[in-house]
C-alpha cells in the first residue's frame, strides 16, 4: 500500500503536496518523495521515513514549482523491491518522474522487454521503475516534440495492454503537465478534486478524498478503472477512458482497514461501510447466539473502534474502550552480545482492568490476519480479570496472499490458511470466535455504491480479478514473503538504506 | 509538565529507561534524556526531541550501567527555562545527576543564594539546576565520604525547607544510587514499584504507573508528599517522611487532561475519575436541561472520549465518533519572502458529515483554555450539517495561571479569565455552554481516594496550595508566557537549541 | 579542471577507486563521486565536499562491483554548472554513467538539439548532462541489444563531430565496460594503465599518471587525441582513433600549475618541465639584468617551489623556504549583524622575518592571475624586513580567459589583461617583475616529448586550439565569470548545495 | 601534545579562537573544543575531529562573548585518556573551564585525593578533569565571593605543589577572567601577547607564537617556568611567579619536529634552531665522512625540509624534492569479511624517479622513532633507481619513552631502545646512517637562548626533569602504549567516540 498526491497550482505547490501526504501517511510510513517542476527543471527529496523525518526546511526550499508529485511508500513484501523511494525519473523522453500504489504482477517479463525492446535500463526491483519505463517507451514512440493529451492518452492505453496487476499513478512530464490513471479495474483507489484560489483553480489528485477536503479541495470524483486525466501546465484539464473493457472491482481491503474512517472512495463512505459491517456482524451473532452472555464490547484500537461501536449499539450492548494505546512507539535496541528481543502487544496496548474484571467481554478487531496479536491481546484480557473472552472480526478470515500492493505475510503465516474457526479460535485462545460472512462485507460496502458489481475480494476468497495469476507467482511470492528470507534479504536492504538517508543516480540540482 | 524515571536493575537499564520515557511521552515531547551510572562513570545523552529522535543506537551502546534516571520535558513557560534538556550533572559532591517535574517559584532568589553561600555557578535558566545545586550544596555540607540513607534524607529536608513550588524530583547519587522525593504538597505525582528478575528485585520510580506496568513492574505505591524514596546501587530500598507538616493536595489537572487513562495516582484511577467526569457532568446537565434536543454526544479526540462515553451512556444519547484526528502532524514551512501561516485545527481533525448532518450534537472535551480551539470545532460543525451544536466542558472554567508546572497560557489569553459563561459561549459560537462544576470535578476524583482532602485546583479556583504566590510572580509569569514574549524570546532559544542539537558543557565520555 | 578515474578489476573496486580519486583531488575538492557497477546494478554515491568527507563506510559498503567510475570537481566558473556533482546517469541505453573533464563550448546549442531530436530532458546545467546525452543517442541509434567495441567507437566518433570544446571523458556501459576518450586537440590529459593480480589484469583510466603508480598501475601511455579506449568488463581491452583531424595540443598549463609535479603528462614528466621553467627564467634572469643584486631566492609555496629551487641554482644564489604555509584553513563566519571579512593571504603564509630582514629577496610563483596575493606578499615580504622585493613568475602574463575547463576570472579582472610589464610590477608593488617567456614555456615543456607541435596557450596567447570561439561566446563567459555574478548566483547555488548534500533524480539501490 | 589559546577581547572572541586552533592544528587534530563567556554565561561547543568539522556555523552563533579559552587535541597515549574533548568544566566554585597541554605523572593518585579530600567526582580518566579538580579545590578553599588575582595566583601555587608532570594550562573563571600558567620546568610552550584595537588592547595567550602573529597579535614574551598570568574580563593583566623552585627545561622535541617553523619557543626562532641542526649535522657528516660520495641531499617532507636544505648547503652538494607528499589523505574502508589493511608510506609519499635514478642519495629525516616508515622510504628510493641510499636524523636516537604529553609508542617499539646505530641502519635498510648527536641537538636550540641551561632531552637520554618517573609508572605507561592494547581498547573507545559526535555531562544553554 502506498498514498499518491499530484498538484497543479498557481504558486508553489511544494507545503500542499506535503500536506496531502501527511494526511496519507497511513498508506505508508516506509518512505516518501515529492518532486516539483519549475519551467523545465526538475527538484526532488526523497528518503526512506515519515514525511515529518523526510523534509526539512532545506529541502523544502528547494522544492519550487507549480506543480509536482509526491508518494509515501509502504514496503509491498510481493516486489520485494522495498528499498526504493519514488517518485522515479526517466529523462527521455522530456523527463518524466512516477509514483503509484499497487503491483504490478508481470513486473519481471516486462523489465525483460523494456531492456530487449528499448535498451532501458532498469536498476531497481521496484515495478514503479519498470511501470514508468513501460510508460516512458510508449509516449517516445510517438515521437512528439510537445505531446498533447491524446498523445499521453495513447500511451496509457498501451501501458493498460502491457501491464498486469493493481496500480494507481500518478506521473509528471517535465515542463507539460500531470497525469493520473488507474488500472481497468479500478483495484487501487485515486480520486481528483479542484479549489479556487485568487490566482484561478487548482488540481489535485489523490489516493484518497481526505488528502482533497484537508486542503480545501472539493472532490470532484473518482479516477473511473482504465480512466486517464491529464492536467497540463496552464490548469486545462482533460480525461479519458484508456482501457478497451474497464469493470470497477475496486480492493475490498480498503474499507476493511486501509483507508482513513474520514474518507470517501468510489462513492463509498468508508466510515458508514464500517457502522454497517458492525451492524451486520451484530446480526450474525445475534443470529447464530441468541443467548449470548456478553457484558461488554470493547474494540481493540484504532480501526475496529467504528464496527465495535455499532456492533455494541446493535448488540444493546455496554461499549467501552478497555484497551490504551500508546501512541509513542520506541525501538528495541540490540545492545553487543544481545539477542533481538521481540516487540510485545503489551508495549502498543493497555487493559484497563475495571473494564475486564470478571466479565465476558467480546474484543472487536478489523481483521485477523497472523493471529499472534489476537492471541496476546486475548492473554492480557484474562489477566486483566475477564470472565470469558470472545472475539469478533469485522472482515471473514484472511485466507489468500494479496498481489495487488498489500503487504501481506505468505499464505503458509495467515493463521485462517487452511484452518476452521473453531481451529482458529483454539489457536487465538478465545473463548468464541466470529468472523464476518464475506456476503455481509460485500454487502456492507457495496450498500454505499449499489452499481458496484464486484469486489477485489481476493484475500479473502481467492479469486484474483485482474486475472493471469499463476501458481508460479504466488509461489515465487511466497518465496518471497517469507518471513526467513524476508528477515535476511529486505531487512538488510533496508537497513543499508536507512543508514544510508539518500542513495542514488542523480541528475539533479 | 515532565516525566521522570528512574531504575536500579542488575543488568543494562538504558532499554528500559527508555521504555518507560516512551510510555511518559505524552508528558513531554520537546526534550529527552537519560544518565546511567557504570561503576563511578556516568553516561549521559539528552537533546531536544522526541524519545525516538534522541537516542540512536550509538549513544544507547554507550549508555551502560545498571542503573539510570531518565527524563522527558515540556517546556514549562513558567519557568522560560524551556530551553535546557534533563538530566542536569554537578561533580561535586560525588557526581549527582537530576531531573524534575514541576516548578520552583523562589528559583531566581535560590540562584542567587547558591551563588553566594557556595559559589556554585548556575549556567542556565532551568529550576531543575537550582534545585540539583540546592540539594549538592546540603549533601557537600554533610560531608561523608559515603552517604547514607540518613544522609541523603537529611539533604532532602533542607531542601524542602529552602525550596518553594511543587516538585517530583529523581536523582543519582554516582556509584551510590537512586533517590526520589515529592514536594510537601504531593503536587506533581511519582510512584515507585518492583519486579523480580532472575537476578533479583529490581526497583523503578516513575512520575505514572503505566510506566511500571508496561515494563512488567508492580506498583508499590505512590511516594507521600514530603517523603523520599533511597535506593542503592546494590538493590537496599530506604523511604522517609523529610517534611514538617506533609499535605497530599495532588494537582487535579493530571485527572482532567495530563496523565494518560490508565495510570493510578494517589491510589485513583484516571480512567475511572473521567468516567465519573461525564456522568456528574450529565448529571448537572439533566439537572439543569431536563428537556434537552440532543441527538448524538460526539468527543473531541482523544482525552474526553472516556467522559463523553460516559456522558452519553448516563444521557441515553448515541455516543459517536464524529471527528477523525490525523494521527500524523507535519509543519508548515516558511519559504523565502512567506509569513508563518496559522496551523489550523482543521488539519488535525476532520468531521464525518454523516453524524453532524441535521443533527442537534454535543461536542464535549476535556476542558477549555485559550478556547479558538473550540471555536473553529464548533464551525466545522457547523459546515458537517449540524442543527445546534452544544459544548460541553469535562472540567470546570479554567481562570489562574499555573505556577507548578503545567505549561497554560497567561491569564489574559484565557478565555474564562473575567468572563461568565454566556459570554464564553457566545465567543466560541455554541448554541449552548456547559461547564462540569468544581465540586462534581472534586468529587469525581476524590471518590477514588477519599482521604484526599484538597486537591490543587488553582487553574480554577486561584488557590495556590504552596502558598507565597505573590502578584509580583504571577506578573513575571505573565510577562513571561505572553504569547508576543514567548515567540520572541522562548522561540528563538528553540530554534537555537533545536538546531544544535546538543549543547553543553560537560565532562563526560 | 576535474579529475576522472574509471576501473576495470577482478574485485571490488570501491577502494581503488576512492584512493585514485585522493590522488587526484588537487584537481578538484568542490565535488566527489563513484559510480560501481555489480551484474546490471549501479551503486552511486556523489556529493559536494572533499573526498574524505563524501564517502563514509555506510556508502563504501553500498559501492560494490568490479567496475567503477570516479570524478573529483573544480567548479568551472565557465559551464556555470559549478552546482552539480558527477557522475551523471542516463537508464536509456543500456544505463550510462559518466564524467568529464574539461568544458564544451557549444553546449547551449547542443542542449536543445538534444531535446528536439530526441526528446531528451536536461536537468541541469552542466555540460557533462549534455556530453552524456550526446552520446547515449548516438550509440541508441545504433540500436544493438549488446553494445560492441566497433558500436561504442562509432558513437564516440559522432560525439567528437558534434561536441565542441576540450573533454577528457570516462563513462561506463552498465554490464558491459568502461569506455574513455579524449578530444581530437587532446587538450585535458587521461592515460591508462594495468596492473597484474592473482585474478588477472586489472586496468585503469585516468587524469594523471600519479593515480596509476599510487595504486601500483603501471602507466601504458596517453590516449592519443580523439582516441577512445574500451575495456569490457571481461577484461578484454579495445582502443580506436574516433577523429579525423586528431592533433595533440595538451593544455600548458597543467605544467604551469595544475598537475602534480610527479606526474608524466604526454610523456613530459611535469616535474623536469618545471625544472627546466626554473633553468629558462634564470637564464631570461640573468640576459635581462646581469648584474641583479638577488641574495635570496623565495618560493611561494607550494607550486613554484621546484622551479624556484632551479633557478636559484641556475643564478647561484641561495634558496630559502621564507614562507610557511599553514595547511590548515579555517572559515571566516558570518555573524549575525556582520559583514563577510576578506580571508586575507596572512591566514594562508606566514614569513620567517630571518628570510627577509634586509635582503634582496626574489619572490618566485609559478604564475599570476589576479595581482591580489601578489600584492599581499609583497607587503608582507616587505614589513618582514626585505629591502628588495622582486617577482619572478614562472609563466607568462595571463591574459585571455580560459574555455577550456580551467577555472579561471574573468578577462577584466586578470592583472595582465592589456597591461604592460611595468603597469603591472606597479600595480603588485614590486621594485622588478619578470615573467617568462611564452618560448621558454612550450620549450620547457616541449623538450619532454618534442614530437608536440603546439600546446593549448590560449591563456597567453589568446589563440584557441578547438575553434570557434566567437566573441559572443566569450562575452557571454565574461558575464557568468563576473565576480558580481558569481557572487549572486553561483554562490546561492553553491550554498543551497552545501546545505543539501545531495540533491537528485535519482533510480538507484 | 595539545594546544591551547585564550582570549579576553573586546568583541565576540569566537572567530579569533577558532583562527587561533586553526593556526595551532599541527598540535593536535584529534578533538577541538571552545567555551566562551558572556557575563556569567557558558556557551561551549567540543567533539572529536578536526577544527573545520568540529565547529559550524549555528555553534560559532552560540559562542558570544568577549572572552573564552580553545584546545586542540592529540592523543596521548600516555594517559589513556585520549577520548575526551577539552575544555572540561566544573560548576563550583564559580564555573571553572579548563583546557591543558602535557600530561601529570601522579594523576590517578590525585584522583583519589580530589575523591577523597573534595567528595569531587571525575568522570573520565582526562589528566585535564584532575587538574582542574584540584585547582577548583584550591580556589573553593579560599571561599572568596569575588577572586582576587592573589587567590587565583595562590591556587596555581598549591597545584604547583600537588600535581607532578609537564603542563601548559588555559583556564578561564566564568564572569572574572582567564588565566595560564606553566609547570616549574617549563617542560610545555606557553606564551602571551596583546593587540591594540578601536576598543581597547586585547590578550592572548596560545602555545605557539604562531597563533599570536596570525592573528594580529604582537609576541609579548612565554610564560616563565611556574609563571601564572591572569587577565580579568576587564582586561587587566597579572603575572606572577607561583612556584618555588622554577627551572626553565623545555622540551627539545618542539624544535625537532613538534611545533611549527615559523614559532619563536622561549626565544628561540625554531625555523633557525633548525637550520642550525642542518648545519651541524653536516659538520659531523663531514668529520666522520670527509670523503662521502653523496650527489643529492632529498628531505623526507614536510618537517626536514629546513634542516635538509641547511645540510645540503653546508655539505655543498645538490638539494632536490625527490619526495611528493600527497596532501589528501584518504581512508582505508574495511569491507565486510576484509582484514585491515595497512596504509604504506606509498600513499603519503611518491617518488620522482629522475631524482633517484643512478644517483648516491642522502635521505634526511627530522627524527627515527619507529623505523617502519624510514625502510619503506629507503625501499621506495632503491625503486626509483637509486644507486646508494644514506640516511641521515637531524635528531639523535629516540631510545626512551615521553611522559609529558608527547605520543610516542612504548619503548620496545621504538627502534633505537637498545640498539647500535650499525643495527639500525640495517634493520632500515640504509648504506650508512647518521644521527645528529645529543649535545650538537641541544647547541643547535640553545644558540637561540644560552640562557637556557638544561632542555627536557627525555626521549633520547631517559632523564625526566620533573622527576619521580618509577620503573612502575613507565611500566604502566608501557602496557597502556603498546600497540595491541592501543589497538583494543583505545581504538575502541576512540570508535564509539567519533561515532557520537559529542559526548557529555552538561549543563549549558
Amino acid at each position: 500500500m502506498c498514498g499518491i498526491v499530484g498538484i497543479v497550482g498557481h504558486s508553489n505547490v511544494n507545503q500542499s503536496i506535503y500536506d496531502a501526504l501527511t494526511v496519507l501517511q497511513h498508506r505508508g510510513q516506509d518512505a516518501a518523495g515529492i518532486v516539483t517542476c519549475d519551467g523545465d527543471r526538475l527538484f526532488l527529496r526523497k528518503d526512506n521515513g515519515m514525511v515529518r523525518d523526510v523534509f526539512r526546511t532545506r529541502h523544502m526550499r528547494r522544492l519550487v514549482g507549480n506543480m509536482g508529485i509526491g508518494h509515501v511508500r509502504y514496503p509491498t513484501a510481493g516486489s520485494s523491491s522495498s528499498a526504493e523511494a519514488q517518485p522515479f525519473y526517466v529523462n527521455s523522453p522530456y523527463g518524466i518522474t512516477l509514483a503509484h500504489n499497487g503491483n504490478l504482477t508481470n513486473s519481471a517479463a516486462l523489465a525483460e522487454d523494456i531492456f530487449r525492446a528499448d535498451l532501458r535500463h532498469i536498476n531497481t526491483t521496484s515495478d514503479s521503475e519498470v511501470l514508468l519505463n513501460v510508460f516512458a517507451h510508449e509516449l517516445q514512440t510517438l515521437g512528439k516534440l510537445m505531446p498533447q493529451p491524446e498523445d499521453i492518452f495513447s500511451a496509457v492505453r498501451r501501458v493498460h495492454e502491457r501491464v498486469e496487476g493493481a496500480y494507481a499513478v500518478v506521473a509528471m512530464i517535465t515542463g507539460y503537465g500531470i497525469l493520473a490513471f488507474r488500472d481497468p479495474y479500478g483495484v487501487r483507489p485515486v480520486c481528483f478534486g479542484k479549489r479556487e484560489t485568487d490566482k484561478g483553480t487548482e488540481y489535485m489528485v489523490a489516493s484518497e478524498s481526505v488528502a482533497l477536503s484537508g486542503l480545501g479541495f472539493h472532490l470532484e470524483r473518482d479516477l473511473a478503472p482504465g480512466e486517464a486525466i491529464y492536467i497540463t501546465s496552464q490548469g486545462e484539464i482533460f480525461t479519458q477512458q484508456c482501457a478497451d473493457n474497464p469493470r470497477l472491482n475496486p480492493c475490498i481491503f480498503e474499507h476493511v482497514y486501509l483507508a482513513r474512517p474520514d474518507s470517501i472512495i468510489d462513492d463509498i463512505s468508508v466510515y458508514k461501510a464500517r457502522l454497517r459491517m458492525g451492524e451486520k456482524l451484530a446480526e450474525k451473532l445475534l443470529r447464530e447466539w441468541p443467548d449470548h452472555d456478553i457484558d461488554v464490547v470493547i474494540p481493540i484500537p484504532d480501526t475496529s473502534r467504528t464496527s465495535a461501536l455499532q456492533l455494541a449499539n446493535t448488540l444493546d450492548v455496554k461499549f467501552r474502550e478497555g484497551f490504551i494505546k500508546n501512541r509513542y512507539i520506541g525501538r528495541t535496541f540490540i545492545m553487543p552480545g544481545q539477542q533481538q528481543r521481540k516487540k510485545s502487544v503489551r508495549q502498543k496496548l493497555n487493559a484497563i482492568e475495571l473494564e475486564f474484571s470478571g466479565k465476558n467481554v467480546l474484543l472487536v478487531d478489523d481483521s485477523i490476519v497472523r493471529g499472534t496479536t489476537c492471541n496476546e491481546i486475548i492473554q492480557m484480557a484474562r489477566e486483566a480479570g475477564a470472565n470469558k473472552v470472545y472475539f469478533a472480526s469485522a472482515a471473514p478470515p484472511v485466507q489468500f496472499p494479496n498481489v495487488y500492493g498489500i503487504d501481506m505475510p505468505a499464505a503458509n503465516e495467515l493463521i485462517a490458511h487452511g484452518r476452521s474457526v473453531e481451529e482458529i479460535c483454539a489457536l487465538i485462545g478465545a473463548d468464541k470466535l466470529i468472523y464476518q460472512d464475506l456476503q455481509d462485507l460485500v454487502d456492507a460496502c457495496r450498500e454505499g455504491n449499489p452499481a458496484i458489481e464486484q469486489f477485489e475480494c481476493s484475500v479473502f476468497d481467492g479469486n484474483y480479478v485482474a486475472g493471469n495469476i499463476s501458481r508460479d507467482y504466488l509461489d515465487y511470492l511466497e518465496r518471497l514473503r517469507n518471513d526467513a528470507s524476508k528477515h535476511k534479504r529486505d531487512r538488510e536492504r533496508a537497513a543499508a538504506l536507512a543508514e544510508n538517508g539518500i542513495i542514488d543516480l542523480h541528475n539533479a540540482e
